[in-house]
């Protein structure tokens, strides 16, 4: 085999067998196939796609490459979720709690922010004594006792992935589906959970821009789930505007924290409300998971003929039946607890999650007005991520060192009217030099108009 | 400006400015665009193409990445013929003292063969004694006295061609009409001639195996030529069999001197006929091209208004005057002449021109029948181009050494019946343990067939 012959191959549109992705994976990764062969060939793709088969394989090849989790010591069915990246988004902090608290072991592996998007380690490093960096054993154990436990990627997971992206990200060959829907899911195949919900972004603040491209990204995504033997499911969610109010590290944990602490779930504020439609969703997807891949595992050991139609059966939980456990964790305060104990398992102060107001304060909390009246229409939603990059709160570079108290606070969504008066956001700034700036471009990323306007449906579909 | 950027707009089909390829171009050149980011490029511009400006701007920024030839010591119009490469094709030898028995100088810069075709420089070192690594004293005053002289490609011509098709020849990016075009051309304008002919080969021993295609490319070369301030032909010429009946390097100079001994240019063996036409065709535009340039440049230095419509004047040539001059140099022996004055002028043995049987002959002259009677109906060409390479007559790599004498000489054409006992062609070899394999592989180049079959025109069209 030549790589040669297989770039041709790609560039004319044929499909690769499962032995030449194999092959270029594994060559590219040892170094035996050149940058200017494999930047060649993955601009072929770009142009001429993937198959179904040949994404699954190139999945699991860069799965392949390194090590795999080895979650065996972890009792139950492991759920896991994934968001493809957006602004505001808090919703691991309210939707693992969730889980948790209802039984469903939860062994999450994050990353740190880059650009603007934020990182959930970052977010949870605003509480004070919070240590990511536990050992194997204590995640493990944490996982077993309390449900819940939470490290930063380690180890070498999919290191195939990590040398093709840094190729993709230089070579103008990202804005691939079968390229991102592989990249993402080889690390989830290699982190080893049974059951993955993929929150798939959609709008001015996710890689994805429209909807038709979110949804085959999704599509792809959950076909190599499914393919690889996990139970997967995409949830494509709007990212026309920020996830909630509130964007910034310690900003965002305390949101979750509001979340939490709700008693009731009517009358929301619309940012608050969005929010939390995304994280129930999320929860209920993961806890039906998780529980009819149970009942199909146990089954599966007693009966090797009953492996087909089990979400029929009586004992299966259908979505309503899971939203209103997922609700009830909420609502009844377990969820919050579970948060609180994760959080001191892990040597955070739990405090800080009952009475958030204790978190990391910014210097300043400045109010920001829009120059004219009328209906927010549209928001550049990376624009305020960018806002909060400005202010210190996000990684320009990988080196970056973050404020975690920074951030924006908008009480303002699309379709709201902002009378002149009216405050539209407060910034929250510790860098006086870098307020007006911000402010700026905070007020430049929305649109106003005269006539109403309605903000996009924040669930959009529903993949499986 | 970023290469970044750059690929990222060729991908989404965006045309370049001037300024984006020169800063390609010479960034890559120097090293500071790496190869990974140029292949990503090359690829995309395969797929979206290239518009007449920016090939016009890549030929010219490639031509300028090293020295450009100075041809001013050389008195009138320079002209230069370029072929694509095909199988058999001798033209060169004939085409070359035509126009210098005419008075037009003919500073002429080859290369060597490589896969299926042969070089220039390669055949003529079969004249024993032949000299191709001139001074460029002796080249130029061998212009000016006898008109015609013959060096091989030297200095630095054109480096950053030679960097992209390195690239190019290992990244599946070769078969792109703008990327070959710019390729021929940075070298010919680099190479200072005031007329260029282009024969663009067509068939299925050329690089350009359709007409439409064939003819894209030859628009596209005349373009830039034309665009580069030289008036430049393109002639799209039959390459669906050898061209003539010899193939080999000794063989192919053997048959450039029959061509040239010509008394009588009627009832010619049908190869012959062939060869004769396209070195006539060549010949004939190469000639208009100088004495109108000639005309033009006299006229522009007089008066400078009368810049346009030259070709409706008087003393202007039309194809059919300089076909008769072409012609009546073949016939009245002075371009046979020439070509012998041209060989000693380079310390060659003129009396193998007068008599060619006098060239290195092979040890073994082997007949080859057909296996079945019938039409020659076609011809894979570039396998009688291997044939050749397997009796050791062409190279395999830029390295291996080639045996002068071997070739093919084919005695029936495409329309021609073949009898079972006639002798379809005899093979030259040296190595008498090639013989069998080289005979297979001949008489598999060819399909005969019960119905009449009728070769392809020669001349396929003419671009200008």
């Amino acid at each position: 085999m030549r790589m040669y012959d297989l770039i041709m191959k790609k560039r004319n549109g044929y499909e690769h067998s499962k032995e030449e992705i194999r092959y270029i994976i594994e060559g590219f990764t040892k170094g035996e196939i050149p940058d200017y062969q494999m930047s060649a060939w993955l601009m072929s793709v770009y142009y001429k796609g993937m198959s179904g088969e040949e994404t699954l394989e190139l999945t699991n090849a860069m799965a392949d490459s390194g090590d795999r989790l080895d979650l065996s010591r972890i009792n139950g069915i492991k759920v896991d979720k994934h968001s493809t990246g957006g602004v505001g988004d808090k919703t691991t902090f309210i939707v693992a709690p969730i889980l948790a608290s209802l039984g469903v072991p939860m062994a999450k592996m994050s990353g740190r922010g880059l650009g603007h998007t934020g990182g959930t380690i970052d977010k949870l490093e605003a509480i004070k004594g919070f240590n990511v960096a536990i050992s194997e054993d204590l995640f493990i154990n944490n996982v077993n006792n309390i449900k819940l436990s939470l490290v930063g990627q380690t180890g070498n997971l999919a290191p195939a992935d990590k040398k093709i992206y840094a190729l993709r990200d230089v070579t103008a060959t990202v804005d691939s589906i079968p390229l991102i829907a592989s990249s993402i899911m080889s690390k989830k195949l290699a982190a080893g959970a049974d059951v993955i919900v993929l929150d798939v972004k959609c709008g001015s603040g996710a890689f994805m821009q429209d909807e038709v491209s979110a949804k085959e990204l999704a599509h792809t995504m959950v076909d190599i789930g499914n393919g690889a033997g996990r139970k997967t499911y995409g949830i494509i969610t709007d990212m026309n505007e920020p996830l909630g109010c509130k964007v910034g590290n310690a900003l965002e944990v305390y949101e979750a924290c509001e979340v939490l602490k709700l008693k009731d779930l009517e009358n929301l504020d619309y940012g608050i409300k969005r929010l939390l439609e995304v994280s129930l969703t999320l929860a209920s997807y993961m806890l039906m998971g998780a529980k009819n891949q149970s009942i199909d595992k146990d089954e599966t050991s007693n009966d090797n003929n009953l492996n087909d139609g089990y979400h029929e059966k009586e004992n299966c939980l259908n979505y309503e039946e899971a939203r209103r456990l997922c609700e009830e964790a909420v609502t009844s305060g377990k969820a919050l607890d579970k948060f609180a104990e994760f959080v001191a398992a892990q040597g955070g102060d739990a405090d800080m999650i009952y009475n958030p107001d204790l978190l990391p304060k910014a210097k300043y909390i400045v109010p920001v007005y829009m120059d004219k009246e009328g209906y927010v229409a549209s928001c550049k939603t990376s624009e305020v991520g960018m806002v909060n990059l400005i202010l210190g709160g996000g990684r320009e570079t990988k080196e970056s060192k973050i404020d975690l108290a920074v951030g924006i606070d908008i009480r303002k969504h699309i379709g709201d009217f902002v009378k002149g008066d009216e405050v539209f956001a407060y910034i929250h700034a510790d860098d006086e030099s870098v307020i007006e700036e911000a402010k700026k471009r905070l007020i430049a990323a929305y649109k106003l108009s005269d006539e109403k306007a309605f903000p996009d449906k924040i669930i959009k579909g529903i993949i499986e």
